[in-house]
Formats: C-alpha cells, structure tokens, sequence
C-alpha cells in the first residue's frame, strides 16, 4: 500500500509542540506537509483573509524545511497549503492540531482548530480536528502517539467514515494513556459559557474589558463531547458546515411575512 | 404594547449606513440599542477576543450618544452589549446589519454579520442577521424600509418563529423595491467558492498572495438562499449552531476503533 498523504494545520502556530509532536508520530506511516499560521491564533472562529494579502515564510526545524507558516488565520493556511504550494498532492487527510485546550460543547463555533478542518472538508478533503482537553503544560507526546494510531484507522476506514461534507472533531483526555477508557462517537454538546466582563483601568484611568467566564454543563451523558472526555473516553464527534436548522424551516417555511 | 427593545450591531463597523439606516427606522417602532466593531470586520468569522482586553468608545451621531463602538470583532460587541453596557435591557430581538454584500451559502460560515446573530442566540435571545446582497455602493434607505418592516412582523411572531436555539439570517435582494418578488423561507445553498490565489512581487520582490475565487453555484431550486435571493426573492433561513451531523453519527457511531 502506498504511503498517505496528510496536510498538518493548526491554530496555535506552527511552532507549537502539539503540532510538531504529531508532525513527527505521523512521519512514521504517511506523506506529511505542513501549512499552519506564524503566529498563535486560537478563538479565531472561522476566518479568512480577504481585504489583506497574506505573506508566508518557510519554517525550517533542524536544518530542514518543516513546512509553510502563514500569517494569516487556521482557514488561510489550510487553502494555501492545498489549493497552491501542495497542490499537486492528493491529500487523504487533513489534520489540525493538536490544539493545546479542548474543543468541545459551544466551544467548537469559536474554534480556529476546528475551522482549519472544516475549511479542509470544503475542499473536498477528508478532515479531522485534534485536540487535547487541558489547559496546563504537556509535552504532547502521549497524545501525539494516540493521534497518529486513531488517524491512521480513520484513513483505512475513510470511505465508511466521512460523508461528502462531514469532518471529525477529535478530543483527548488529558490524561495518563493507561487511564483512557475507549473511543467514544458521539455529538456536540450543549453546555454553554455564562460569560461576563471583567473591567480594569489602566493607568492613565481609562476602563478596559476582559472577557471572562465559566462553562456550565448541561449535558448529562457521554455521547456529548463534553462528558465523554470528562469520562476519559477519547470523543469523535462528526461535524458538518450545513447550518440549517431544518426542523425550523419544516415549521415556519409556510408562514406568511410582507414586505 | 410597549415597544420592544432592539440590540444592533454588525461587521461593517458602528459608522457603516447599513447599520445607521437600519437603527433609524427601527427607532420608529423599537427602543433600539447599538453595540458594533468600531472598524469593519468583515470575514471575521465567529471570533471573540480572549487573548486582549477589549477598549470601547461611545460614538456620538448629530450630538447625540449612538452607541458604543467596540475595538473588537461581532460577537464581542454582541456580548458587551447584551451582558454589559445593555445588561438590565430585556431585548426582544438582537439584529446584526445591514451587511453590506450577500451572506448565502458557504459564505455564511466565514460571515461576521451572522456571527454576531448567533452569538445572540447562545445568550438566550432572538436574533437575526440582515444582509443586502451586493457589493456595490446602496444608499440602505430601501433596504432599511424592507427590514424594519420584516423584523416588526418577526418580533410579533418570534414565539412561533425562534425555537430555543433558532436564529434567522435574512437576505434582501439589491434591486428596486418594486421588484421584490416576496419573502421565501429557505435552506443554506450548497453553492462554494472556486477559490485560488494570485501571488504578486512587492517592490522589494518578495512574494504575497491574494485569496480569489469564483463562486460555483450548485443549488437549483429557489428553497436555497443563493437562488432565491438571485429569483428578486427576501430570502430568511433558520439557522442553529448544533454542529453535529447526525446523519453520520448514527452511521459511525458503533465503529470500532482502537487506542
């Protein structure tokens, strides 16, 4: 069997260790090429560039060429990685991450790490978001090694796994590798963020805002993102970018409104 | 009835006519409320600032307080507005615009206009996300008529219109007033960009790249917000931000994978 090919984004930056952990566990069996932001750019959401150019760099790790940074958003470099300094490869798989905090339950709509996968599946390419549910230092390498074994099922089960527009969201326990559970398929979750501002002078006395904030979990069972990691289980959601809410339109696409 | 209270913001900066258009008519029938980017923001996604603290401005208009003026992205001004400056309003309906371009389709997971109606409706209020399909200068006075007239109706009917976690993203065909064929309920079209970029030498010879494409229609029928708003049809279509593509999770869900 021929090698896979894989194209490796994020949303933290090219030079970031879950990114380049699971650049080097993916070597072992696939094709890799890189295209990831420059700079750090999480809660990104879904961006693209288009009232600026976008200037990229060659990112070299020991004395070699690592891959593309871009400075632009997760979505930007992903189309420039595909759409034009790799286009001639046939990619099997576009993989972002591994992001360094989790993305799940509301999480995921201001995800740059998920965006970068969403933008893959847009252009046709089987695509899969990874990321790990701590905040806290890692060395990434425990999760780099579940990735790299999950990713390389997912590319042998593509077929049967990826629907024409649908992505996975993959979430890992930060936990020690012996106390994970399993591989749990489930939903996104429904817990939201009750947010509120924190308000500080600065010292000429004018007011700035920080956005604060704490999750509540509405969620009770472990096929939501949410609860499956919190179970230890490792959760893949799939995702789709169709936001029609079509139980709505059944209800209201007969109602009567006048200009 | 007492007048409702309306919260409007956008991505084309407080100062945009759109949103300027809009607020006076709304004020005809509505307390209406501003919180908006103080520069434009187009193509933003769903981002929100956590990295930075947020400086606000109030903005004056013809010597008097408009709104406040967010140096941030949408659905930061939605969440200062709502939770902040705004917090002991009750508001009966958040509306993002008038955008300034279409927002139909794939474009809709790029759009800061809709991402500021949903950000919204994570807060627990009805919301809509108004856009004018073209790019080309509009003065917004028919656009602004159109709109306030169709939120009026919507806020009569936001029980029946807004189930818990509805949003509505409305598209008001460019045309003559006179030649708006009606309103349609609608679905998010299938309809992509055909993207590439096109790289130019700065004076210095080095390389940057613009992001250009061609929008691809697939959609057919005028049940699609692209076809419907190009038939002279308002097009409105129930968006949620659920994620989860169901279809594929009761496919996938008793895959069997390994750690």
């Amino acid at each position: 069997m021929t090698k896979p090919n894989i194209l490796v984004s994020n949303d933290d930056g090219i030079d970031a260790p879950g990114l380049q952990k699971l650049v080097a566990e993916l070597k072992k069996f696939a094709n890799v090429y890189v295209s990831a932001p420059f700079r750090q750019q999480s809660a990104v959401g879904h961006s693209i560039t288009i009232f600026y150019p976008l200037r990229v760099h060659e990112y070299n790790k020991d004395g070699e060429l690592f891959g593309i940074a871009v400075e632009g958003t997760p979505a930007d470099a992903v189309k420039l990685g595909a759409l034009w300094f790799y286009k001639d490869v046939k990619f099997d798989l576009i993989v972002s991450g591994i992001n360094h905090g989790a993305n799940t339950a509301i999480n995921i709509i201001y995800s740059g790490t998920v965006s970068a996968a969403t933008e893959g599946r847009i252009l046709g390419i089987p695509s899969a978001a990874i990321s790990l549910t701590t905040f806290e230092p890692n060395d990434f390498s425990d999760a780099a090694l579940i990735s790299a074994s999950l990713l390389k099922q997912i590319i042998e089960h593509s077929k049967e796994i990826f629907a024409p527009n649908t992505l996975l969201n993959i979430n890992i326990p930060a936990v020690p590798a012996a106390d994970i559970k399993g591989v749990k398929i489930t939903k996104q979750g429904k817990s939201y963020w009750d947010d509120s501002f924190e308000v500080r002078a600065d010292p000429n006395g004018r007011d700035y805002y920080w956005l604060t904030g704490k999750m509540v979990i509405t969620d009770k069972t472990n096929d939501n993102d949410i609860i499956a990691v919190r179970e230890n289980y490792i959760s893949i959601s799939p995702l789709h970018y169709d936001l029609t809410d079509y139980s709505s339109y059944e209800k209201i696409k007969d109602i009567n409104l006048k200009i």
